[in-house]
């Protein structure tokens, strides 16, 4: 039997923990996952492009355990009510090939985006950092906000949305969460202050949710709305006058901020500054810019954590996904146990 | 919610139509589907190995229909008790990037590459063919003896297994479908006066299952088991001899029969043949090889016939594995609405 989670039983499992220990517990697994990055086969996502959308299969694999996510991203979903994303995933045994665990990953992708932006944060934002922007409100913002308070202790937001229904939205979810939120009227007046920036829009195209001169010595940047070919949220001098840390290179110049730049733009990966090999913030005064576009190892790490946590509760039910005749040989026999007269069963 | 058809359910339909109707009605799908290949989107498969086996991810699209399967191969499986692959599949709709449809795919697996052998051999064997040898009595056996029955006609058959106890399991399920079956003591012996030879065995090497002599004029070969790389069962020089029939070149080079001919051998692919375009047999002296590994096109096929299937039935289930906020952007509130006093649900 394979256990599966659904997004009742997600919700469930979640609301059980609480959405900040569970997303504190989610960073400790993704920063464990990190730490031995190179035991990970990489392998690049599998996307399939049609006039709508994109479907990708993201697969990684420690050599113990096999996971792969199923995602979609179509822009004109909204228009119809639907997810621009929506996602599923699956463990598998690397031993015997067989899956074990199949999950909703929508919830979870919101959920290890944002808690792996909390740990890069940890590692390059100022230590003493209260202070968040957030640009753009939309589905994945108040799990940024969480992740950011229970992670790293923010206290205070300063939001903006070209709709302020968005920033109102954003607003009621998180009251009751004990943060200090202001609505502000722009992108500019919104990073006044602020000791992080997270970008989160959902416009696919070139945009610049930040120039330049919005961004103040010490800031840092989690920049997670620019994340596939054609979508940027910075304009390129941030870049250029900041320090950029990467997932994995050879995906983040494909999809992040730093498509803009030239091929040989200096990144600095996130799991050797991590593990130590290589210098984060150096200083009070670094702009740290975290170009965010989302890797496999990090649903790896969130099917790993929700299969952990799902043990000790009843949120999950046993699909019988794989046929197992008791003879390896006997496939048939399932069906032939059933079919002693054929004639008589056929249609 | 997303349908979900289990070993459990997948039984039920198959016993509820027959297994042969299902076949017969399954390869009108696969024909179907080969006669518009060049509509689909044929990715490679990603393939992670590792040291006991390997786990493949295998796309396909028409433009309008999205499937991938998840199927692994891990010879030392049986040892276990375990299946050597296993499989489950998934469908999802290319406009939405939403996944509609999930299934087990091990015994669908068997009967599409079942199915796919006799839909090749009405345009490859002679159309008077009775007789069928099946070289190897493993687990897909009985697949392929009841698709050449119900969609070829095949009426005898001659069977071999170096495992007599796997020759007597499969006359055992054969019993009651009304098929003349001897259980012949070699290779050699099953194949005098076969029509048609099946060979699907399961060892993991470059063996010899048949040799030239043993192919006799206008004989037609379905070769099964050699499906990837250092794994085949014919002698090439039975290649040069016949004529070998593929499905998507690229593929079987790598993991048929012809792995062992220079790379330029020439090959006619199936599509065109069932299309027309090609010639297949061309007399009744012919030696026609179906080089069979099996493409992600059949899994669609199979996912799509299964699906249409299913529907006037109750055989499946349903699965909350997509998120589905009322408002889009409020991904949160899912989860929100449930967390009015996060403190008291704290864990």
């Amino acid at each position: 039997m394979v256990q599966f989670v659904g997004v009742e039983n997600a919700i469930k499992l979640i609301s059980s923990i609480g959405v900040e220990p569970f997303l504190t517990g989610l960073a400790d697994y993704i920063d464990e996952d990190f730490r031995r990055w190179e035991q990970f086969e990489k392998s690049p996502r599998i996307a399939s492009h049609s006039r709508d959308g994109v479907i990708e299969l993201m697969p990684a694999s420690d050599g113990v355990t096999y996971s792969f996510k199923y995602v979609n991203g179509h822009p004109q979903n909204p228009l119809d009510g639907r997810q621009t994303v929506t996602a599923f995933g699956v463990l598998a045994n690397v031993a015997t090939g067989y899956p074990d665990f199949v999950s909703e990953m929508t919830l979870m992708t919101a959920l290890r985006t944002a808690a792996t932006s909390a740990v890069a944060a940890r590692y390059l934002a100022r230590p003493d950092a209260k202070v968040m922007a957030i640009i753009g409100q939309g589905a994945q913002s108040e799990f940024q906000a969480l992740a950011f308070k229970a992670i790293l202790g923010i206290t205070r937001l300063q939001v903006f949305d070209i709709d302020p229904a968005a920033s109102e939205k954003f607003a009621r979810n998180m009251a009751g969460y004990d943060l200090e939120i202001t609505v502000a009227d722009s992108a500019q007046s919104a990073v006044i202050g602020a000791d992080i920036v997270t970008t989160i829009t959902a416009d696919k195209k070139r945009s610049v949710i930040l120039s330049d001169n919005m961004v103040g010595s010490g800031m840092h940047i989690n920049a997670v709305g620019g994340d596939c070919p054609g979508k940027t949220e910075l304009h390129a001098d941030i870049l250029k006058r900041g320090k950029v840390f990467v997932e994995l290179p050879e995906q983040t110049r494909i999809e992040g901020e730093i498509q803009q730049m030239p091929e040989d733009f200096p990144v600095t990966e996130l799991w050797r500054v991590i593990t130590g090999l290589d210098m984060g913030r150096t200083g009070s005064s670094d702009i740290t810019i975290f170009d965010s576009v989302g890797f496999a190892t990090e649903d790896f790490s969130v099917l790993r954590y929700l299969r952990d946590k799902v043990q000790e509760t009843e949120h999950f039910i046993d699909l019988d996904l794989l046929a197992e005749p008791t003879d390896p040989r006997d496939l048939f026999g399932l069906i032939g146990a059933r079919q002693q007269h054929p004639d008589r069963l056929s249609a």
